[in-house]
This record gives C-alpha cells, sequence and structure tokens, in this order.
C-alpha cells in the first residue's frame, strides 16, 4: 500500500537523476553523492491544525512540507537532490493525496529534486519531509561565524505570511491572496543561498521569526545585532492592508517567511545585493552586527523596541 | 525549542563520528559519505494507536521507531550511519522526551548510529525517523533478483510480536513477557544482514507478514514460492502458549517481527546458514522459489493453506 500512494506521488515528481541508483520499490534507496561534495541533510514535520490551518488546500499542503525544508537547504547554500516523504493521513483520499501530489510536484520539479523514498500511515494529518542537498567541504553556510561589523541582510520581504495568516480569519479574504500565497506556498531562496556561498558570514532562514531566528545566529556566533524597525523590508501588500505598527510587529515576529537572514562584511554587502537581484532575488540592510549578545530592534521613533511576539514557539504558543 | 529536545535525545546517543561534519544546531546536518561507497536511505513513521499500542512504555517507543528503519538497513545489506528523528508529541512530557531517548540510544549506540538532525512539533504522538547506511555500489540486497531453484530462508522466530500483541489483552499479561518483548523491542538483524551480502540472491524484512513481505520479492523478481507451515520456526514461548493454528497463522501473517526474509542458491544455503549461527543468528530453509507467481502455503497436511491474515495493511486493517 505505502509504495502505491508514494510512487504515485513520485511519478508526478519524477525527476532522471544518475545519482539515484535505487528508487522508490525496495527496503531503501540507494543514492551515490558526487566525488569530492558532501551532504547537507535537514527533516521539518507539518502538523494541520498547527503548520497550517485546517481546511488549508493539499496542494499548498504538498507545497509548503517541501519548501521549509528546501529552505533549510538554501539556508546551508546546499544544492537540493532527493527527499524523503513521510505522511500520515485520516484516510485513504484518492484526491487528497492527487492534490498534495501536484504541489509537491510544482516545487520539486524545477530544482530536479527526486523523490525516493516515503511511507504512508494511517493516523491524524502529518507530513515530514527530509531533503538532502550536496555542498562542497567548508563552504556550507552556518549559524556560528557572524562577525561583529559585519551588516545584516535579509532577502525578500518580511511579515507577509503572518499578515496572511491574520487575513484568512476575515470574512472576505479575497482581498489578501497575495499574503495568504506568502503563508501557504512560500519561495525557497534556493538560489540566493548558493549565491551567499564564500560571501555571506553567517545565514538562517527565518522560520520562527526574525528576532528569534536572527537570535540564533547572534548566540551561536557569540555577537549581538542591531535592527532598524524602519528599514525592514515590506511588501506592496503589507504597505497597503496594514498600519506601520502591525506590518513591523509581523516581520520582527510572525515567522513563516522563509526568506534568508545572513550577514556580511560592509565591503561586500553592495556587491552581494546585486548579485542577488540579478537572480531576481531582493535583499534589503537591516542592521548590523555588534559586541554583546542578542537582538536589539531601534524603533521609528530612535527608540528601542520590545517586538510583542517573541517568535513561534509549539510547545508555548 | 527543538534544538533541546533533539539535543538532550542526541547526548544520549552520542557516538563520535568523523563522518558527521556538523551535527545538530544549524539549518542542515553535513555529512561526508566514504569514498566509494553509496548511501542507503529508508524513512518510517510510528502512529500511536496503530504501530504500537496507547500506553506502550517511551523507552520502548524509542527503541521500536529506530528498530523498524535499521531492519529496512539490514534487508539491503547497508551499515548504519546516521538517523534523523521527527517527533510529534501531544505536550512537552519530560519523562517522556527522556524515556524515548534511553530506548532510541539503547538500540543505537551499539552501531556507532549518530543522530544528526530533527524537528519537534506539537501535535498526535508520532515518531518518524530516517536512517542513512552505507553500501558499496551494486552490493546491496534487493527484493527483484531472486531465482527459481534457489530456497528460501528466514532469520530468528517468526510470528512473535503478533502473538505479543494478542497477549497484552490478557488480563495478566506477565506470563508473555518473551513474546512482548518482541512487539516492543524487536531486533533489527543488521549483522546477519551484512553477512548476506555477495550471498543471498534476495532480501526483505518481515514487516507487514511473511506471506505479504515474501510477496515483495515473488512479484519483483517474477517469481513464485512455496512455503512449508510445517518448516516456519517457532519460539519456545510461541511453542509455549499457542497451538500449532494460531502459531502459523501469527507466522504467516503477523508482521512486526523485523527479521529477515531471503533466497540463496541451494548449495550456498547450508555454509550461510553456518555463517549467521556464528553471528548468533539462527536461519531457517522454510520453502523454495518456483515459477509463477504469488506465494502458496503448504499446510501441516499437505494441502494448501489459506492464511487467515492477508498482511498488516493500515488503511484497511
Amino acid at each position: 500500500m505505502e509504495f502505491d500512494l508514494i510512487e504515485r506521488i513520485r511519478q508526478r515528481t519524477a525527476s532522471h537523476r544518475d545519482d539515484v541508483r535505487l528508487g522508490i520499490g525496495d527496503d531503501a534507496a540507494v543514492v551515490a553523492v558526487p566525488s569530492g561534495r558532501e551532504l547537507a541533510i535537514a527533516v521539518d514535520t507539518l502538523v494541520e491544525g498547527i503548520h497550517f490551518p485546517v481546511g488549508t488546500a493539499p496542494a499548498d499542503i504538498g507545497w509548503k512540507a517541501l519548501a521549509v525544508n528546501l529552505s533549510d537547504l538554501a539556508a546551508m547554500g546546499a544544492t537540493p537532490a532527493w527527499a524523503l516523504l513521510a505522511l500520515t493521513l485520516p484516510t485513504q483520499d484518492e484526491a487528497f493525496i492527487d492534490g498534495l501530489a501536484q504541489g509537491f510536484a510544482e516545487l520539486a520539479t524545477p530544482f530536479r529534486l527526486a523523490l525516493i523514498g516515503g511511507d504512508t500511515t494511517r493516523g491524524p494529518l502529518t507530513v515530514t519531509v527530509a531533503v538532502h542537498g550536496f555542498t562542497a567541504p567548508e563552504e556550507a553556510l552556518l549559524r556560528s561565524t557572524a562577525r561583529v561589523g559585519d551588516v545584516v541582510m535579509v532577502t525578500g520581504t518580511l511579515g507577509d505570511a503572518a499578515a496572511g495568516l491574520r487575513c484568512l480569519a476575515e470574512a472576505d479574504p479575497s482581498p489578501y491572496g497575495e499574503l495568504i500565497g506568502r503563508l501557504n506556498r512560500p519561495t525557497p531562496r534556493v538560489s540566493a543561498g548558493q549565491a551567499l556561498r564564500g560571501i555571506a558570514t553567517a545565514c538562517i532562514d527565518v522560520s520562527d521569526g526574525l528576532v528569534a531566528d536572527l537570535g540564533h545566529i547572534c548566540a551561536q556566533s557569540g555577537v549581538g545585532a542591531e535592527i532598524d524597525a524602519a528599514l525592514l523590508p515590506r511588501s506592496s501588500a503589507m504597505l497597503t492592508h496594514f498600519h506601520d505598527a502591525d506590518a513591523i510587529d509581523f516581520a520582527l515576529g510572525g515567522g513563516d517567511d522563509y526568506e534568508l537572514c545572513f550577514t556580511v562584511s560592509a565591503e561586500r554587502a553592495g556587491d552581494l545585493a546585486a548579485d542577488l537581484a540579478r537572480l531576481g532575488c531582493g535583499a534589503t540592510r537591516i542592521g548590523r552586527v555588534v559586541e554583546g549578545q542578542g537582538v536589539r530592534v531601534i524603533g521609528l521613533d530612535g527608540e528601542a523596541l520590545v517586538p510583542s511576539r517573541a517568535g513561534w514557539n509549539h510547545f508555548t504558543a
């Protein structure tokens, strides 16, 4: 049974890869890592009602389950190669599985990502994906290597996904399609992450919220950071629908954006932003790495701003 | 938060491995595959109430979640190296997590398996483990390569886990500790699987039941198989507590045994059994590979026997 379901998903995501020696259908897959490459590996679970609202379209669930994992590879600067999919479903709902497969495949295909294994089980709706990508020795982007004096930058815009989640509660969510789309179909910054290799000093993806995630870089690098709220990049949809205070709250603590937050020397920041722009990915300077610890936010009034959300924590949220 | 939990489990399972370049704590782990080796990868999920009874000790859950995955590597003849653990928990219950970590570590440690990543989420109790092991090119044991004339063998004894599950329902399960132990703490046949490399012609682990799993070998190899019920290896606990008819039913369709079922040429079967015995693993000849398709069971009376269980299927069980 499990092969039927996983195989159906694989057929939709078919990417022929010579490095897949044995795909779905045996007790394990067998793959080959290219000579001179190391393997970056990440795993993330989405639970219905926690990581996506009940009623989310199955294609959006399939997309997002892969996106949050590709975002982890992006944050390492790795090149995606293979994925595993472990799917727990309350019932064998074929339309649901087809929808999920379609969303997964839409995101997998442009990356030539191969689905090499999986498991299907009966139970409350839960989707776990593990991804494998290639990196060169010593080339992976880490959280622990930011340096005092670096500038702090982010790709894209922040806060949209959190704003989208709030908009879902509106009686008529139709004016907020762009924000809701950012919640349901986040774009992992894979090519941007690859462009950061050898240039950015540290990197993380913004999954829990900017302050929380930049806080991980600070803690693991033994540094502090200062962020200027006025510099936080906001989408036009955000500017249209939300006031400054809400927009800044969403950007600082909302999470689920899957943009990259990275540090880079001031000298290289400009060229790097230009490189990213050529990839179609905006990048904005939002602050600096300082001595000390923790993330300090300077509000629009020039005073310290304490964010109203402390980042996403599944056990306290 | 997720690192706290996963890191706590990792500390209990600490295996220093030079091939883990970057362990838990960043967006992804980074590992190196030894030169000349390929990677076998498998993933399996356990859901409370489906794959283990509600009330199972957390240490048994931790053990079993890893065991079912190591069993997949065993069936490929691969050498375990690294694992990922995705844990969905209803509440942050520290005693539960410590127990689960202890059981996971008890099994991981002798294999020098390193926990390199994971995720913790809130939701109904579900444990997904992915494992990675090394194999040499062309050396992995497959399901698709059995040959007419081969003998069919299994390691250990069959049916104990299914018998144990039935015994759990007894008012006093204490006389059935050995059978229940086989249900809760299956032994993946890792060293046996390695000993089969280059000798067995096909291999699978018995997770869904002998008839179902041997049926996969038959279907994928384009052959049939005949099994003699009289030859099915039964444990002393099984002989003590169950009559023949039940024991044979458990052995044929019970599942959850995690023994290896393999095919081997008649000439090499004897030496192979002796090799396995030196590893402390019994192996029993139970039948033969024939032309045709499907698995035919010959009962104690010499007549064809139709098993009363069709193997474990989470969506129809």
